[in-house]
């Protein structure tokens, strides 16, 4: 374990309270090797380029942001998905390059073609995401010019860094690993991943990077990724506004030791793996909620007795993107007659006088009105800690979810109101 | 008009800086009393009732949040709506009286039966509104006992007074006035609303009261009403959070100048009236956006060319609801990126190449990429003012909407983070 030091990258904004106070230590993943260096793309003294190349014959799955105006690197990876097979990831922060147009998809193509030349490969094999400001024109030659001198310091340990490079507001970087048995051989899974506003479900929510050393096809990586997306990277949101360019890219480089053949992602040999593997995206997905712009707490919202699951989660996100909501927990303000509200509006079918509403496992509504052993001192305190956990019964069916969001307080507006400029 | 000052309820936070100069001066109405009166609800020093006294054979029209925890007040409102009479309405500040169970409903018929007694009609014809916590009980008690008192200084000149009486984090009361002919008999129209946060379309924003001296019936008033509220009260944000108290009164006295008999809506004696109705109604509902709560800046957005009206109004108001476009706009900056990440997200159709935005006129992006006569200059101007004007040209239909936000600034934090206690 490292200890948590301020990086280049978050200088302007204060570390997250809700930062970890120490960041895991990745271990080697047999098949990857990872680089960084400084473009220059926007960001002076500071990484914001990174490498990483992968051993021949790996696997590559993938989930995307939904968004109508998705970037060019959104769109060149879910082409190359098709094939399914990888062997080099470029990832820059400083420039989204979304809403570029034709030059756009050439800057991928470019930056995709010197890899290739790089890491000797086809320039399709070659995996790109960009992250930072939407609509200006991406530099790409910054990034082809340094791409070949970067890759011969790539190693295999080069994790933190890597996670340091793809940073933008971030106030940290964000790292997990696990290990899984598949059929009584140990496998490795890393995880990478950024973010800290325009965060909102309903894709893989910004850029995460997870790899494997197990062999597995892409057919059984996209199942087991398409699976674990929800209940952790579409179960986060920041502020409600979707990214155009959120990318999650699961690697398999085959290069570890050697296990039982797999075809199908129901195999059960693959359950631990599986479990694992949610498990790290869950912790991926925490790690920038955690972060999220101006985040002082982490806040999770459990909704129960819903009319269906899909019920569940449309309350539960209705409540966490609810900014009276998010600014009375950021205030230590018990006031749940927000949540009632933030229920009333969400547009799925609710009985006012069935709701049950607790903070922190203290009950504070129920039966159309507030709880009759309700206790301010008891709800304040529930509210006033780095974790505040809302549950809401709606006492209706027996959909459930689980959601997680963060205040909002004066710094997400101070990073918001000067980001681009 | 009179001079614009600093009200009692505005002391705690300053006066939006998008509050009109000098307020309208609402002339007499015939057919409608007002009284306020200092019922300590839990605002002290100031007043917080409002009693409005009207005319035997007065006919009522209304419209009221979609939330599925509306409050008692509304509930009573919808009942009492059938019958489409009404002599009086009770409004109280300080206290939403929402999610207040048996309890809550006790309190309106309670404060109903007194204003009944004092005004001398049934019960069923008082209707009431209010706006304030969510959640605690209502003192009623403290409405009661003072009726009798505030009515006997019931006069025809308190419109000032009265939208003052219903403020909460308002920071300057909201009046309108407009007259209009019906087949050459001229009627007045007077209104009066509050509203500054838990603004979000989907039905009539907060408390908005109409009143008219013409003599419409009920069936009209409320074909007239339905129709005006979606270009007006249901086309402004504040904060995407709708309220559980959202009331939209309309009442027709009859008691004006003797006009023509109109039974049906679409009467083309009533296309002034109708007119000059939705223009009031818009006046109040930007005097509500203005001051929402920390706004700084009115922000206008046009969406033309989707795929139907409908889509144009989900796209329009998920860049109003976008808190980075928001918080962008409050830095003066023209992000238009994060204009094409809220088009993306909204869920509506939409093809990147084809869209076009502008900011004040000045187009900033087409063909998929930035505009080629792109300004910085002029761009960064036209989000510079207090009044900005956002244009989005989807290509792909003959869909159009226009909804109005304001911008999310530290004063919002400041207001929502310390609201209830």
């Amino acid at each position: 374990m490292a200890k948590v030091k301020n990086t280049a990258a978050s200088a302007a904004h204060k570390v997250s309270p809700l930062a970890p106070s120490r960041f895991a230590t990745l271990p080697p993943l047999a098949g990857v090797r990872l680089a960084t260096g400084e473009a220059g793309v926007k960001y002076k003294g500071r990484t914001d380029v990174l490498l990483a190349i992968l051993a021949p014959g790996t696997q590559a799955a993938g989930v995307f942001t939904k968004s109508k105006t998705a970037s060019a690197p959104v769109d060149w990876c879910r082409s190359q998905l098709k094939h399914g097979s990888a062997r080099a990831v470029v990832v820059n922060s400083g420039n989204a390059n979304a809403f570029t147009g034709q030059a756009g998809m050439a800057g991928v193509r470019a930056v995709a073609e010197a890899a290739a030349a790089t890491v000797g490969c086809k320039a399709s094999e070659v995996f790109m995401a960009s992250t930072g400001v939407i609509g200006e024109p991406l530099p790409a030659e910054k990034i082809t010019r340094i791409l070949g001198r970067v890759a011969e310091d790539a190693s295999a340990s080069g994790w933190r860094a890597a996670a340091e490079a793809i940073m933008t507001t971030d106030t940290y970087p964000k790292l997990a690993s696990a290990s899984a048995m598949i059929d009584g051989t140990k496998v490795t899974i890393n995880g990478i991943a950024k973010g800290s506003g325009m965060i909102a479900p309903d894709m893989a929510t910004m850029l995460a990077f997870v790899f494997t050393d197990a062999a597995l096809p892409a057919s059984v990586l996209q199942e087991c990724l398409s699976a674990g997306v929800g209940p952790s990277f579409n179960a986060i949101t920041v502020d409600s506004d979707t990214s155009t360019s959120d990318t999650l890219l699961l690697f398999a480089t085959g290069k570890g030791a050697r296990h039982a053949v797999i075809t199908k992602a129901s195999d059960k040999k693959l359950t631990e793996f599986r479990r694992k593997l949610d498990g790290l995206l869950l912790d991926l997905a925490l790690a920038v909620v955690k972060d999220g712009e101006g985040a002082e707490k982490l806040i999770r919202i459990d909704v129960s007795g819903a009319e269906s699951d899909a019920a569940a989660k449309r309350i539960a996100l209705s409540i966490a993107n609810s900014p009276l909501v998010k600014t009375a927990i950021a205030g230590n303000d018990a006031n749940w007659g927000r949540v009632v509200m933030a229920v009333g509006k969400a547009g799925e079918a609710a009985d006012r006088d069935k709701l049950k509403i607790s903070f922190g496992g203290h009950v504070v509504a129920e039966k159309g009105l507030r709880a009759a052993k309700y206790d301010e001192k008891t709800a304040t305190k529930a509210v006033s800690g780095r974790e505040v956990e809302i549950a809401v019964e709606m006492g209706i069916g027996k959909g459930a979810a689980r959601v997680w969001t963060c205040d909002l307080t004066h710094g997400y507006i101070d990073i918001n109101g000067s980001y681009r400029s």
